[in-house]
Formats: structure tokens, C-alpha cells, sequence
């Protein structure tokens, strides 16, 4: 089965040069894929032709004559840009004409762009942002709000939890992935009121074989990959994912100064040229690029705004193995089963506000 | 000047071999500090003489009958153990026998101790734990609250940046240390209504004089050093600081096992080994242990639980400099000038809740 995949080719900091290019070396690598390359047409074809590609059978251009800015307000992406890049590739998910959209534009615009466009699941209150952090297992600890929604409920952490499990049973193929609840200790009684009510429903939910919950998890958890998922609201999840970040350029910075400080350590680091690209393979933050706006009508990842071509395409993989393992159905399905009441309440409240 | 401090000799995973090894290590190249060694006398006893300083003029033991165990609940250590080192370490301060008192034990057992001995300073709603991390311009960045408290209105985070402005101003010699509010993103508009709100108040105080407020800082932020101090609620920074440990230690791991590898690795990190060593020398969280508890009517520095005594002597050092630099009455003085309307509350009320 073939999947189509929208790329926002304006997006990020460097624009088409990476984004076409990774699109180009993802299709000669996967034959089941399908692009529709969304931006300036012009600079579409000229980064196509760089790239060898100008023919290519599964490259489609399609002309957006806006680009959404990395500074720009969500106000100006939503309502001045209406022929933006952003907005014109979620609009191909939406339209039916791909099964997932790629962007590595400005995220608030893109969760702002993705929610108006796209809508909020039936069931689902507020969308959030999910991504991947390397642990000592070797293996991704999916985290999620990675920052869509800075002041949670209980109610909007027991929706992410459930709404992770789906996507990481899709995407990993575990059938019932374990979900950790991030919090200031181990212990029932830690934490502030909202993580002790969603500890709560999280737990109801695992005594009826419905989520696998394994209990509050601490910060420390994420690198040790204590469980597949990691549950926080926005603001402590994006902290978190910049202060790892910020930490991943300080070890960098250390390790690159301390080998080329003399001759000796540069020999040093000739002759363990190994470990040291073992070492930058297992940590490097590119592997785990593609971040995924879950609980919308449709699949969008996003991509790191600074991504080379490399890690644009772990992003684009992500896309790809989300749409082939039907995730969006799998979230559909398991918050259909798992809030049934809300069922019946409207999902629509909080989508039409963002469009007035 | 001599500065007493009181060790709870027994708290930590380790005990006595590190609190007594690391007091005895510091007496020795430190004149200027005296030992109140708190805790069960045989013991200390028996650790002095293996550490050769039996007869040590600057070493007094103090007996303690109970020890508050690191899984204790702050019940227990609170109201079932009145003889515990702990709290007997911290009542030497309290009667003015120690101008601070350094603990490896139990965090939240420590500040319900501390906060019940010695009663919170005039002026401070909520004590806080500040401690610190490294910072890519080698430097230490502060972070407060760690922990102490998982729900914080403005007027704590508010107190806290006053707090951690004159701690940072006495221990590193900066006359206005740059505070940054640890927020999901740079802009105004960027955060919570709590988060928002803080910022008024910090913004305030900068257009005054008073403070020095950088504005918003994101996580990165932390270990690139763009601030001397970031300001954030106990759960954010508590999971953020656990992270950074796991994360520190998931990349140790990753390291070691890369060059132990195979024998040409090996030989690689052998020939730098130089540089292998600035490494762990700039990261070493050793170097960083020590963190202080805020707002109360003494000084009382908290240790990592797992400290070695090398670590325990930064610990140690922290708090002999707080002493030195009368941290007490520069944080007291802060307090008076900028929260001059909280002056006039009774501060003794959340101190009654505690002794109930």
C-alpha cells in the first residue's frame, strides 16, 4: 500500500535544502512512498533538480505562495496566511490526498494550523504533542505534552496516557506499552492534586485491563526507560525536552573540546574512533527526531526546526510508520473504548473558538 | 572568624564512613571550621579513629539516639524521632551551638524537620531548596525550588527569586546575579497564568533596582548558563534536575561501555585519557553537591543521599561559605526591603500547621 505523505517544504530553518532533500532520499530508500511537496514551486523544482529528482514519479509540487515564519504569531499563521505552506500541506490531510503531513515550522502554528484545519478527535479535549527521548535501554521513551498545553487537568493527562498507548503499540508493537506517570517521587502520596487525581483514573484503568500503568515515574525514568511512556502536562514536558537538549550540547561541547585540547587526546580519539561514533550514534538527538500532534482528525508530525536533511528524514519515518500502522484509528478506537462519556459531549466547542 | 557546623552524621545512604571521613578531610585543610559531629557516639567514634582524628581538637560529638531512615515518612521523622541525629543537628543551630548544619537524609523529612526547628524567616511564605548545576561557561547556574513545593503561587516564585539572588550574591561574590524565570518559552505571552504573573512581579522589581530579572528562560538555558539563577516551582524543577542526573548518567554509561569496547578503544581512551579526565572533572555532579534549604531561621544544607565524601565535602564547603558570607542575614535583609507588606502577616502560621 502505497502511502502519501504532505511535506510543509518551507518549513524549518533551512527550508527546501533540507526538506526536499530528505523527501528525495526517503523515496529512493522506500518504494511505498508517495510526496506532495507543498511551497514555492519554483524552489521546489530548482531543490528537486538539485537533488536529481525533477522527474521523479512519486514527487508531486503543489504551489502554496506563503510561508508560515519561525517568529510568526499564531495569529498571523492562522488567519493572514491562508496560502501558507503549513497550511496547505495539513489541508492535503485533510482533503484525503495524504495520510500524513510533515513540518518543521514554528509549533504553535503548526498545533494552531493542524487543530483548525484538521479538527479535534471525537472524544478527545485537547490535542497534544508526543516525542521521543533515548534511554539506557537502548530503546525510545515516548513522552507527552511536549508543550501544547501548559495547565493540564487530570482529565487532559488520563486522555494523553491513552491517547500515547495507541500510538506507541502502532509504532513499536507492543501490544500493551507501560505508561509512567511523571511526578516529584515514587510514592502514592507525591505530588500536586492534578497528578494525584490522574494517578487515580490512570490506575482504574489498568485494574480493568484497559491501559498498562505501571505507577509515577520520576525524572530520572525518561534515560533510564523505566516504562515505554512518559505522561506529564506541557510545560514540564517542554522544559524537561530543553533541559535535555541544552544537556546533550553541553556534553557535546565538553567531549569535542577536551579531545582536540592537544596532540595527545586528538591520537586518543583517532584510535577510539569507534567508541566515539558508537557513543554519537546511541545519543544523537537526530535518531529521535518527529515529533507527533496526536488527537487531531489526522496525522501531522513535526519536525525539529533546526533538522538537517538526516534527521528530516527520521521525521518523514515517523509519518510514514504512523500512517501504515493506521494509528490514527488505533487512538480513535482505544479513546472510544476508554471515555466513553465523552463521547457524547460536543468535540467541536474547543475547535470552533480557535476559528473565530 | 571560626564557623560551627553540625553534621547529621548518621543521615545518607552511606552514614558515618562519608560524614565522619569528609568532616575529618575538611577540618584538615580548613583551620577555620569546628565540627558538632551529631549522631550515635560509638559509631562516630569508632569512624574518628579510623580516620586518625580521635583526638582531633575541632571535632565534638554530640549523641543522638535515633536516626531517621531514608524511607522514614516526615510523620515519623517529624513527631516519633525528637532524639534523631537529624534533628538534633539541626536544633544546633536553632540554640546558636552551629552557624549551619549539613544532612545527606531524606529530603522531605529534612525540610519538615528543619522548617519545625527552626521556624521560617520573617517575611517567607514557603521555604525552597536551591541548588546547583553545571553550565557550559563553567560556571554554576542555581535552581530553586528543587522540590519543597509542588504548587507555588506568584508570591512564592516571587520570594524565591529574592531568596536565590542574595544565596548567589553572598556565595559567589556577584553583586546583582541574573535571575531567569523558567518558562516554555522566551516570549511574554509564552507560559501559565502563574508563570505569567511571576514575571509582572520579577519585572517590577528590575524597573526598582531591586532585582536583576532577565525574563523568561527555557530549559536549555539551564546548561548554557544564560542566567546566574533560574526561578521555577518545586515539581518543574524536580523533575528537571532528576532528569539531568539520569540524563548524566546514561551518557557515563554510554562512554564507558564504548571504550571498554574492545582493545583498540581501550588503548584510545588510555592515550586521552587527559581528556577523559577534564571531562568528568567539568561534569562531575560531585562537584555540585549541595543543595540549601531557603527561607528559614538558620542555615541547613542538604546533601545527595548517595554523596561519597568527596561529594559530602562540597556539601561541606557550601554550607561553611554560606556561613562565612552571613547568607542569613543578607537573605533576611532582601526579604525586608522587597516583601515589605508581608512584613506585617504573622510568619509563625504555616510553622503551627507543621507542629500540630
Amino acid at each position: 500500500m502505497t502511502i502519501k505523505i504532505s511535506i510543509d517544504c518551507m518549513g524549518g530553518d533551512h527550508g527546501p535544502s533540507v526538506t526536499v532533500a530528505a523527501a528525495v532520499a526517503f523515496a529512493h530508500r522506500e518504494p511505498d512512498v508517495e510526496f506532495l511537496l507543498v511551497g514555492l514551486e519554483s524552489v521546489i523544482q530548482a531543490e528537486l533538480k538539485k537533488n536529481h529528482a525533477e522527474h521523479h514519479p512519486r514527487m508531486k509540487i503543489i504551489h502554496a505562495t506563503e510561508v508560515v515564519e519561525m517568529d510568526d504569531p499564531i495569529e498571523i499563521a492562522l488567519r493572514r496566511k491562508k496560502d501558507s505552506s503549513m497550511r496547505v500541506a495539513v489541508t492535503q490531510v485533510k482533503d484525503g490526498h495524504a495520510q500524513a503531513c510533515v513540518s518543521a515550522g514554528n509549533t504553535g502554528a503548526l498545533m494552531a494550523v493542524s487543530r483548525y484545519v484538521l479538527k479535534t478527535m471525537q472524544s478527545v479535549d485537547r490535542p497534544a504533542i508526543s516525542g521521543m527521548l533515548p534511554n539506557q535501554k537502548n530503546l525510545p521513551t515516548y513522552m507527552l505534552d511536549l508543550g501544547a498545553n501548559v495547565d493540564c487537568e487530570p482529565l487532559h493527562l488520563h486522555q494523553f496516557a491513552i491517547m500515547g498507548s495507541a500510538l506507541v503499540s502502532a509504532l513499536e508493537g507492543k501490544e500493551r506499552p507501560s505508561i509512567g506517570l511523571l511526578n516529584v517521587g515514587e510514592e502514592d502520596i507525591k505530588g500536586n492534586d492534578v497528578v494525584k487525581k490522574t494517578a487515580q483514573l490512570l490506575r482504574a484503568d489498568h485494574e480493568r485491563g484497559l491501559l498498562n500503568f505501571y505507577g509515577n515515574v520520576e525524572g530520572n525514568d525518561i534515560f533510564k526507560g523505566t516504562t515505554d511512556i512518559v505522561v506529564c502536562d506541557g510545560f514540564v514536558g517542554n522544559v524537561t525536552l530543553k533541559a535535555a537538549e541544552g544537556m546533550g550540547r553541553f556534553v557535546k561541547t565538553t567531549l569535542t573540546g577536551a579531545f582536540k585540547s592537544n596532540p595527545l587526546n586528538m591520537l586518543g580519539a583517532l584510535i577510539a574512533r569507534g567508541a566515539l561514533k558508537s557513543i554519537s550514534q546511541t545519543m544523537n538527538p537526530s535518531n529521535y527526531n518527529g515529533g507527533c500532534l496526536l488527537g487531531l482528525r489526522g496525522l501531522v508530525f513535526k519536525s525539529h526546526g533546526s533538522a538537517d536533511k538526516y534527521s528530516y528524514e527520521w521525521a518523514i519515518q515517523r509519518a510514514f510508520d504512523a500512517a501504515k500502522n493506521d494509528v490514527l484509528t488505533r487512538i480513535s478506537n482505544s479513546m472510544a473504548k476508554l471515555m466513553p462519556v465523552a463521547d457524547l459531549a460536543s468535540p467541536e466547542d474547543n475547535n470552533d473558538l480557535m476559528a473565530k
